[in-house]
């Protein structure tokens, strides 16, 4: 799946995912208006998703869908984020569920289920949540990561593992220097594992479909990530809202500016709130935040 | 919460917690033939969850729902995983939505939403996975652990964060020593940034609404933990399926006995199929089952 990933980057010269952290205070006042219930509100969610996907499909490669935000709606939320990934799919937008889904190995299998191989009932396989990328967390070692890993290969799929986080406190744990591993810090032995999970899934653009989360907001752990993981893809956080800058991130990308996927998410979804789009409704104020983030990250990657 | 949960083991006299972790595997055949559809299979899940909780709720005092199993099953299956929350507590059992979310700030407050607080429209809270307990992961550091214990202020609840996880591949990272932490290991680290959170929702027996997960099949991790943590409640997985025995984790609980809940998911759904349990149906093998679950855990308990 990394392959069709980087195919698409090409394709739109943008390597630039659009966050769907679609919450119910980012809509327009007219659709909250309509809102009364958990319902309404995923109602109101999936329209107003389809007309961001509508607007920038044609310019950007993927989505990432963040579970949370419909989780929170309920059932309800959990259709809407069902019909989002649909489609963003039919739309031929490459589709991240980000869920950090994690768990001991039979549990596990059954999350990959979820998102990549689907439930066998009568020999035929049903999926609600059907996604080309998961991302997940690798607290639990690697048998907690073989059963994704596993159907990435037989069903053409990816995960990002969570390295190096973006929020302010991921040092706390992450940072910290394992005594066994020679001064490397727990993000790096992480990205170790993510390494030599991956190293039968590279493919012809030289990247596994085992890839990582590199948050923005730290260029250096970024930097020493790179030169560590020459294969390792990257999904980056933190762009924009969280304060991360294209100068910042410029050290996720390899000599060809590819080997990294940049999101953004209030930054795409709120544009219509910001001084700059002033005047202009969601759906084009969102196009336009995507194309000016496009330039930006081409300005600086390679 | 925990206090309520205390008390709940106090008045059953048990400390175990029913994992339902139900794969549509474990049903009996004339349930099973009864499935053409991810709707069908959420329908007969929800009927077999319905009936275990009624053979348990008078002599265990929790569930744990483990939301993997419902995910596979896409949108129907979250319905049945909210309607198994809702039939559990109204039968009086305490509710532990067993799934290990994590993320930033931000996005650590939409999951609160979902499972705790629930989200406010015209003033009005509406939650489809309200629970009384949540397990997290600590990946992130506190900033996304804090929107959660926040909640459980507010809202009376508690969170279960992965400490030492029961899986073999548990200690890849959970164990390696950290350099800055003279000779603490990353699972203690993880513990002591569990014990500073909670230090302020210590209830009346002791215990903080700001729990661990401990692997009962890492006896030694669990003893090293307890003595550690006199204030942190253990929700202790492993036990039966996954090989721990009641000796091995009679070092999770102080000297009156209280201190930790011990799940075991399989050992009682699917009682039926064992040899032990031989001509009973499946409701009444998980009752004898979680019986003999709690006569075992009370025989090693102070």
């Amino acid at each position: 799946m990394i392959d069709k990933l980087i195919e698409k980057i090409i394709a739109t010269n943008n390597p630039s995912v659009i966050g769907l952290d679609t919450d119910i205070s980012y809509l327009p006042n007219e659709m909250k208006n309509k809102i009364n219930s958990l319902e309404d509100g995923a109602e109101q969610i999936t329209e107003f998703n389809k007309n961001i996907i509508d607007a920038v499909c044609e310019i950007a490669p993927a989505v990432k869908v963040q579970i949370a935000y419909y989780e929170q709606l309920g059932v309800a939320g959990m259709k809407a984020f069902s019909d989002t990934l649909k489609y963003a799919r039919q739309k031929g937008m490459i589709t991240i569920a980000d869920a950090k889904r994690n768990d001991i190995g039979s549990t596990a299998s059954a999350y990959s289920r979820a998102f990549f191989s689907g439930v066998e009932i009568n020999g035929k396989r049903y999926i609600d949540f059907d996604s080309d990328f998961l991302t997940v967390n690798g607290y639990l070692g690697s048998d907690g990561l073989n059963p994704f890993i596993k159907d990435c290969k037989e069903y053409d799929r990816g995960i990002f593992v969570l390295v190096k986080t973006s929020n302010p406190s991921s040092g706390e744990l992450q940072n910290k220097t394992l005594t066994e591993e020679d001064g490397a810090t727990l993000y790096q032995q992480v990205a170790k594992l993510v390494k030599d999970l991956g190293k039968d899934l590279i493919g012809s653009y030289g990247y596994s479909d085992v890839c990582a989360v590199v948050g923005a907001t730290h260029p250096k752990e970024a930097e020493t990530l790179r030169a560590l993981c020459p294969n390792m893809f990257f999904l980056v956080p933190g762009y924009g809202a969280q304060g991360g800058t294209a100068e910042d991130l410029k050290v996720c990308f390899d000599q060809k500016g590819l080997g990294a996927i940049v999101n953004s998410s209030r930054g795409i979804l709120c544009a219509y709130k910001a001084e700059k789009y002033k005047g202009m409704d969601y759906v084009k104020a969102a196009y336009q935040a995507a194309l000016d983030m496009k330039n930006d990250l081409n300005r600086v990657r390679g």
